[in-house]
């Protein structure tokens, strides 16, 4: 069975009860790489404010101290040096392009299946299913190969949110997305809120924050699921 | 220089003044293939709802007489048979695919080059512009080839919102979204608000309806169009 231990976050600012997490999920592993690669804009004003957000102390901070891991400069040196791996947001299609192209997506699948511990964010989470189709981001760089680190067997859909009236009229919601999604594909996908996680180790996934997570199944009404909820999946290897 | 004309909707059921507009855009020519290759659900009863919508005479109609342009049955066929081409809405990765695949895709740029009108609706209307990467919706299918008609030089962004306090908070906005694809990408993109259309013939575009359209430059700040005013680009062959 995988080794593989994710936390996957919807985005956004991280919670007091988020870095307190993301500070139980490394455990003793302080040292941790932050990768920045979807970022299309500034990416080292992206790691400081991350940095000033996760490296004080709790319960301000997770008490981390941060590698810049840099898709562009020897990444794979630093993924070496790294103790866990926390993925940023940003565009999602850019981010797989860069771990396609430094050659980090093959490293961290290897190295998160072997017992790295990986955090992700937004488009940090999105990598982390077998494909990047869910996200809500735009392809701006035309990416075409959509695989990505197949942490767990269920897609993400970030900052999930159901239908609201105040959308832009006649505009598709996320659930009709995620049922276009699923007129073509198979796998689960799970819309996660603002404000909550999903945790997953040994081949089981739970939801946990201060919002909920939605569970879609190719053929089945979706499901809430609250903080101590686990997926209903059979576990995976 | 190029014959094509273009009417393209942000989307969403027509008004009375886009059924007007589509009427008087398409002229002594009444017979219309409709093509409904972006649904992902059932294409006949997306014909059939769209025919009930514009058969009948102004002003509950457009006066028009529909044929489904299916783009898995004898497409080309279908099409030599119409005066006309308006193309629907629902995924547009599922529409670029699926003209692709069909031989569409260059018989339709062919034939609305040589001055057959051509018609859009969200989907649609994406597929009219260089490459279809500022569409909202999720590449559902795998596509991993972008460009599309190119009947005119910017791409669009249909159901067009501005920054809106009820969506999901920390996503990012249609602006954002807008300004990553200038990041990698040079050609304009127009984001059409619902209501709104933008009309294009000899080079020259224009917007129409109720509503307004936003039209974003690399490197410029964005600008507000409302209908009656061009778009600010020179003429384009």
């Amino acid at each position: 069975m995988s080794q593989a231990r994710v936390q996957l976050h919807a985005g956004g600012p991280l919670s007091s009860s988020a870095k307190a997490a993301l500070a139980a999920f490394f455990g003793e592993r302080r040292k941790v790489a932050f990768l920045t690669a979807a970022s299309l804009n500034n990416e080292e004003s992206y790691f400081e404010r991350v940095r000033q957000a996760l490296e004080p102390a709790q319960p301000q901070g997770a008490g981390l101290s941060l590698l810049h891991l840099r898709w562009d400069r020897q990444p794979l040196e630093t993924l070496g040096r790294a103790e866990a791996l926390f993925v940023g947001g940003g565009n999602t299609y850019a981010l797989l392009q860069r771990l396609q192209s430094s050659g980090l997506l093959d490293a961290v699948r290897d190295k998160v299946r072997a017992g790295l511990p990986y955090a992700g964010s937004s488009a940090g989470s999105n990598v982390a299913g077998p494909n990047i189709l869910t996200t809500n981001d735009w392809n701006v760089v035309g990416l075409s190969r959509f695989d990505a680190l197949g942490l767990v067997p269920f897609n993400i859909n970030p900052h999930y949110k159901e239908a609201d009236p105040a959308m832009a009229r006649f505009s598709e919601t996320r659930d009709d997305r995620i049922a276009e999604y699923h007129a073509v594909r198979a796998n689960p996908v799970l819309g996660i809120e603002e404000g909550s996680w999903v945790e997953a180790e040994s081949g089981r996934a739970e939801i946990l924050g201060l919002s909920r997570a939605k569970f879609f199944r190719r053929g089945q009404a979706p499901q809430w699921l609250k903080s101590g909820e686990a997926l209903p999946l059979p576990p995976w290897p």
